[in-house]
C-alpha cells in the first residue's frame, strides 16, 4: 500500500508546484490520513520542503502511543516520521520552522483547516517564509476514489446492511430509539466495523424523517413510521444507508402514499446519476418529485453528499452547486420528508457513480427499499 | 435558566465593549450552547451589532429541525432567533452581513476558531465592518462553574461510577476490549446520560495504560492489567474516570508496585488542588513522584485537564502552562505509567476544586482505588 500513499502525495506535490508552492503543509486529519495511511493525533505532513527532508510526517508524541491502538504509519523511503517530545506542542509549527530552516521561500497551508489564530503563530514561527493556500487541493484528489476505496466502501455497506437486517428480526414495539441506535452500534462492532460511520439515526412516530435526528426516549408503537439511518466505518472509510419501516401490519394510506413519493424522489436521484451529469441536476431530479406534489419546502437542502474518508465530503448534490460527476465518485442520495406531528419518511443510498457501459450507478446498500411493515 | 444565559451574555458584551468591539460574534458551538442554552447546527450568536437587534441567535436553518431531537434555545425578550432558509448557508456570513447593515462598526470574532478562509469570506461579506479578535473571552468565562453546572458535572459522574461499577460485576475474561467500551456505553445511557463524554478507552495487557486508548479485538485474559476510562455526558456537561484492574486472584508483585506508584502520584495531583495553586504546581506534584521512580519519561504530556461543555477544556494542568486554579474549577487528574509490552496503569478522576475551608477538592468521581482483583 506505500507506493499508493507515496502516489497520492507525488500529485499533490505537483498540483502544489504548478500553483506556485514549492512545500505544502497538510493538517487537515483526513487529507494526512489519505497522504500517509494514518493521521497518529495532530500529526501534520510536510511535502516538498527541501530534498533531503522527503516527505515527512510530524507528531507531536511518538505516533504508536498517539494512535492508541489503531492504524500506524509505517515510515519508507519515501516518508520520514519526525516525533515531538511532548505531545502538548503543535506539530504545524515545528513544521514551519523545519520548512524555513530547510531553506524554503514559500509554503501551502490549508487554509479552510487553520485557524485564524493557529495561521498567525505558524507565520511568527517562521517570519522569512511566505504562506500560501493550498486551498482544497487534498480533497480535490480524494473525490475519485480507486478500486481500493471502493471496495472498503462496499465493505462498509455490507456491514452496515448486516447490522440493519439483523435489526429488522428483531422485536420493535417499545423499544426506546435510543436502544435501537445502541444496539445498532453494537451489531456494527460485531460484524467487523471499526465504529460507526456517523452517530446513529433513529426517530419513530413524529420523530421519523427527521434529518439527522438525534435519538431519544421515544417508544416504538404500533401505526408509527420508523426512520433508521447508520453507517459503518471500515478502515477510515465510510458509508450511510437510510430506511423507513411501518410498525404493525396494516400502513395507513397516507403513509402508502408519502413513502411512495419519497421512493419516486430517490429513485429519480439514483437514476441521475452518471458521469458527466451536474451536481444541480442529480439534486433537482430528485427534489421536482418532491416539490411537484407540493412538499418542496420542508425537503432540505441537499439530496445527497460525497462519502469516503470522512461521512460528508464533496461533492455536494445540491441546488447551488457547481460541477459534475465523474465516475468513481461514491454518493449519497437520501431525500426525505417530515410532516410535523405525523412524522415523515427517509430512504438513503451510498452509490458509486459509473458509466452507463458499466451498467450505471453501482448501489453499495442493498438492504431492500419495499415499504415493510414489522 | 433564560436568565442565566442572559446574564453571561451581559458579562460578554461587558469583556468585548472593554477590549474596543462594540459588538461580538460567537462561532464555537460550546461556547454558543454556554451563552444560549443550546447549539442549534452551524448556528452563530451575534451580540451587541445594535439596539435593535438584541442578542441575535443566527440559525442556518428551523433550529426544531437541526436539534434533531437535542435541547432547543427557547428565545425570550433578551434572546431572538433568525432562521436563515438553506441549511447549507454559512450563518456567520449573514450574521456579519447584519452588523453591517446595522451600522456597527467593528465586531470581534472567534480566531482561534474561524478557519483562515471562512474569515477571508466574512471579511468579504461585511467589508465596511472591522473585523477584530474576541480570543478566548468566552472559555475565560466557562472556566468557573457555577452551582447548577456542578451538579450536572456531579450527576454525569455518577451515571460514569455507575456504568463502571455494573461492568466489574460482569464476566471479563474473554470477551474484547471493543466489546467492553460498547457495553459501557449502553449503560451510560441506561443510567440517563445523553451519550458518552468521551470515545470510551478499554485496554487489557499489553495495551492497559496507554493514554486513550483505542479499543481492539484483544480479549481479557487472567494477569492481564485491565484499564477502563470512560466518561458521561449529562445535559452537555461531560465528566470522565479512569480506574485500573488486575484480572485473576493475585496480582503479580510488578504489578501491584507499579499501581501504588501511580496511585501516590494522583494522590499528589488530587491533594494540590487548592485555590490559587499553580497548574504548573499540581502537574509537578504528580509528576514528581513518576520522576522520581523512572517513570517521568513514558508519562505524557500533563497530569489533567478542564471538564465542562468540552470534555477537554481549560486548564491545562501541564508542566508549561500558566495560570492560577480558581475554586469552582473542575478538573480531571490522570497520570499513568504504560510499560511497551507489558502494560501499565491509568487512574483518572475528576474533582472540583473548593477551599481548604469547605474541605478541599471535591471528588466528583468516588469508584473506589483500591487495586481490584476481577
Amino acid at each position: 500500500m506505500s507506493e499508493v500513499y507515496a502516489a497520492r502525495r507525488t500529485r499533490l506535490r505537483e498540483r502544489s508546484a504548478a500553483a506556485g508552492a514549492e512545500a505544502a503543509l497538510v493538517s487537515r486529519p483526513a487529507n494526512v490520513r489519505y497522504l500517509c495511511g494514518a493521521a497518529p493525533r495532530g500529526a501534520v505532513l510536510l511535502l516538498g520542503a527541501a530534498d533531503d527532508l522527503g516527505d515527512l510526517l510530524v507528531c507531536p508524541q511518538d505516533p504508536a502511543e498517539a494512535a492508541g491502538g489503531a492504524e500506524l504509519v509505517r515510515p519508507d523511503d519515501a516518508l520520514r516520521l519526525m516525533s515531538l517530545s511532548a505531545a502538548d506542542t503543535d506539530a504545524a509549527v515545528a513544521a514551519v520552522a523545519l520548512a524555513e530552516g530547510a531553506g524554503a521561500a514559500s509554503l501551502a497551508v490549508e487554509e479552510h483547516h487553520l485557524s485564524v489564530a493557529r495561521h498567525r503563530t505558524l507565520r511568527a514561527a517562521a517570519p522569512r517564509l511566505r504562506l500560501a493556500d493550498l486551498g482544497c487541493a487534498v480533497e480535490q484528489l480524494r473525490l475519485v476514489k480507486d478500486e481500493e476505496e471502493i471496495s472498503c466502501l462496499r465493505i462498509a455497506a455490507e456491514i452496515a446492511d448486516q447490522a440493519l437486517g439483523e435489526l429488522l428480526e428483531s422485536i420493535l414495539v417499545g423499544r426506546t430509539e435510543r436502544h435501537l441506535a445502541l444496539e445498532l452500534e453494537r451489531r456494527l462492532i460485531d460484524h467487523g466495523a471499526d465504529g460507526p460511520a456517523l452517530p446513529t439515526a433513529v426517530g419513530c412516530g413524529p420523530n421519523a424523517g427527521r434529518a439527522r435526528h438525534k435519538p431519544t426516549d421515544r417508544r416504538v408503537e404500533e401505526g408509527d413510521f420508523l426512520c433508521v439511518c447508520l453507517g459503518a466505518n471500515y478502515r477510515g472509510y465510510r458509508c450511510e444507508v437510510g430506511r423507513t419501516f411501518v410498525i404493525g401490519t396494516t400502513p395507513a394510506d397516507w403513509q402508502i402514499e408519502l413513502y411512495e413519493l419519497v421512493f419516486a424522489a430517490q429513485r429519480a436521484g439514483r437514476e441521475a446519476l452518471l458521469p458527466g451529469a451536474a451536481y444541480r441536476d442529480v439534486d433537482r431530479a430528485a427534489r421536482h418529485v418532491l416539490d411537484a406534489a407540493g412538499y418542496g419546502e420542508g425537503f432540505g437542502a441537499r439530496t445527497g453528499h460525497g462519502v469516503g474518508l470522512e461521512i460528508d465530503e464533496d461533492p455536494r448534490l445540491a441546488p447551488s452547486a457547481m460541477g459534475k460527476l465523474d465516475a468513481c465518485v461514491p454518493v449519497t442520495v437520501e431525500p426525505g420528508v417530515h410532516l410535523p406531528g405525523r412524522g415523515g419518511v427517509r430512504i438513503d443510498d451510498t452509490l458509486v457513480v459509473r458509466p452507463e457501459a458499466d451498467g450505471g450507478p453501482e448501489l453499495l446498500t442493498i438492504t431492500t427499499k419495499e415499504l415493510l411493515a414489522l
